[in-house]
């Protein structure tokens, strides 16, 4: 079998599969974005992304990438001789740090891929160094690792630092309760949780992030001008409208589904994901109790090729995964399971690797791996 | 009648109307952005990129707006203590200076709204100043008006300027033939000539440009890694790979008119809309010398006010057109003919604009302006 883009099982860490509802959405002949008929989009999409990050501040939709979204965040809060604290435990802490160091000073705590980040350390930095913004990366796509929100939130606050979150592959799918934890800003992307198409960042604004954020810094990326701009039901340069509207109808069926519900059937198909691999002998990349609940990382084990496990799944199953990124390329794999995904693709996803991994010479128990899954539905 | 989002004339000065293809290009699985299928969009769309600019040079895709563009082009060349010359004769090009304060220094050449700027004086400031970057908006979208282009051009190579271009609403509909002209960076934006969806920049990008910009001032809108990334045939960040899909279609309808064809049909349409607003015995905005081919703007006679022209023209006859930016609100409308805008689109708002001049009592041959139009087809 040929692997067709149009028609296969799609189990990416982001993009994630998305709904005929939201695509058809798009179909939609061009709309001027300061029209009344916009405006209105942009109020529920207003209310929509309030429930969304379980908040009452503003929520800025920037027409860009998550990475745009995290630009945005450190670019407005930070200046030269500013500093923030960063944690690196994976390719998303990474740029954080970079980003951080680009506009002001980043004092950044590294760990392996895979580790959590060491509570003690980063309490022993905010006691020591005047710290203006913690910034890390709630789920690290990369390594498939949930990093301690709760935690890292209440030492924020315990020294006084602003809280930057980027939760571009958590908000929608593990629970970010913006006002209850007080985070200041915090970022999601389209593609992800929210499963309507890229090209969106979403950032929850608050007032404090605001007046602590420094005029003309940057332009189109300034988050005061477009949270100025969104109190009138605007951006304030040209939206990608129709992915706008996409994003609309995909937030609108979260609503429906209730995101407790969405939260609540990620973290069983998460657990279902994780019993599986499991069973057929494998190993988790990340600390076993830091296991992301939207994206599992699998390691390789030695002499298994990713090309004979990622490639045939795609090239004959029709199942696309994703692999691992430099510097660890080829070392382990990762199985997106947000936004809409089913027990039904996650089955298949499972058994068609008890297939590959078996033609690879890999020993485990055969049916195993589904017999996990089975047992979560 | 009331006004259909679904069902009308669309002549914005972008977003413009797209074509049925173009809308169904979005309608497609989710797509992942480093696979080899979207590899290959982007390879394609490198040739067609290349195509629509008249270059050999790269041409960067962008997720984000025109804006994204002319901030990536600026935030990229400009450092403090670099100047930039820049012509302020209507609202992006007043951006354009905006955005050369913020990164270096900008001595900005302002001229009132509709009129061209003076060579003579330009020439001046080159010949004065030490001159890093010439940055100016081709077509003013704001006011309607071309600036003259190779005589700018001219002028900046002449003192060994950088030269860019904001190409945002002539590239695709006013000949702008980059490597004939010696761009270094010209922009545009998916929704505009193209005739695709909003929320893409295209930045064609000379190596003497590269050679010139900074290292390290900007992230999400780094030109020297969306350029090193492209000859990958990938972005550096997640692309909007829906309106990736969307452009590629609408690329290919451009390519398939031929890029001198949209041009001239452009072109004639312009001459007929300018015929049409001369017999109906109104008067453009700009100087006549310098009238946009894509935007034509047009005077309000006083006594008329906006709302009862562009005001019913889409509630009545759902034909939508676009009015005057602040600090001119009122004082203006336009039309857009640019990208699949047809005689009969053209045809059908001049009619209508007749009927509500005449209701709004002012004094003309009614059936002039049609037959004006009609004269050119």
């Amino acid at each position: 079998m040929v692997f067709d883009p149009q028609d296969n099982i799609f189990m990416l860490a982001g993009p994630v599969k998305m709904h005929p509802r939201v695509l058809k959405a798009m179909n939609t002949p061009a709309i001027g974005h300061r029209s009344p008929e916009f405006t209105e989009i942009n109020r529920e999409l207003r209310e929509l992304t309030q429930y969304l990050f379980q908040t009452k501040n503003d929520v800025a939709i920037l027409s860009g990438s998550g990475t745009a979204g995290m630009d945005a965040a450190m670019a407005n809060l930070l200046d030269k001789g500013e500093k923030a604290l960063t944690i690196n435990n994976g390719k998303f802490g990474e740029r954080m740090g970079q980003l951080a160091r680009m506009y002001g000073e980043c004092i950044e705590l590294k760990y392996p891929w895979g580790s959590p980040p060491d509570l003690g350390e980063i309490e022993e930095v905010l006691s020591k160094e005047d710290i203006k913004v913690v910034a890390f990366v709630h789920n690290e796509t990369s390594t498939g690792l949930t990093n301690p929100l709760p935690e890292i939130a209440k030492l924020a606050h315990k020294y006084g630092a602003l809280l930057v979150v980027d939760g571009i592959t958590s908000v929608g799918g593990i629970d970010v309760p913006v006002d209850k934890l007080g985070i200041d800003i915090c970022i999601t992307g389209s593609q992800k949780c929210i499963a309507a198409p890229a090209g969106l960042a979403l950032l929850s604004v608050s007032e404090r992030a605001l007046e602590a954020m420094h005029d003309k810094k940057t332009y189109y990326l300034d988050l005061k001008k477009h949270v100025e701009k969104l109190r009138e039901g605007q951006t304030p340069y040209t939206p990608a409208t129709h992915l706008h509207l996409a994003l609309l109808e995909a937030l609108r069926m979260l609503k429906e589904e209730g995101l407790e519900n969405r939260i609540k059937r990620t973290t069983r198909i998460a657990n279902a994901c994780r019993a599986a691999i499991h069973a057929m002998n494998l190993e988790l990349l990340p600390d076993e109790r830091y296991a992301s609940n939207t994206v599992t990382a699998i390691k390789y084990p030695k002499g298994i090729a990713d090309k004979d496990i990622r490639g045939r799944l795609k090239k004959e199953y029709g199942i696309v995964i994703a692999g691992s990124q430099a510097p660890h390329k080829g070392e382990f794999f990762r199985i997106g399971h947000m936004g809409l995904v089913q027990f039904r693709d996650l089955l298949a996803t499972i058994a068609c690797l008890e297939v590959v991994f078996a033609k690879a010479g890999w020993k485990f128990e055969r049916g195993a791996g589904v017999a996990a899954v089975e047992e979560y539905m």
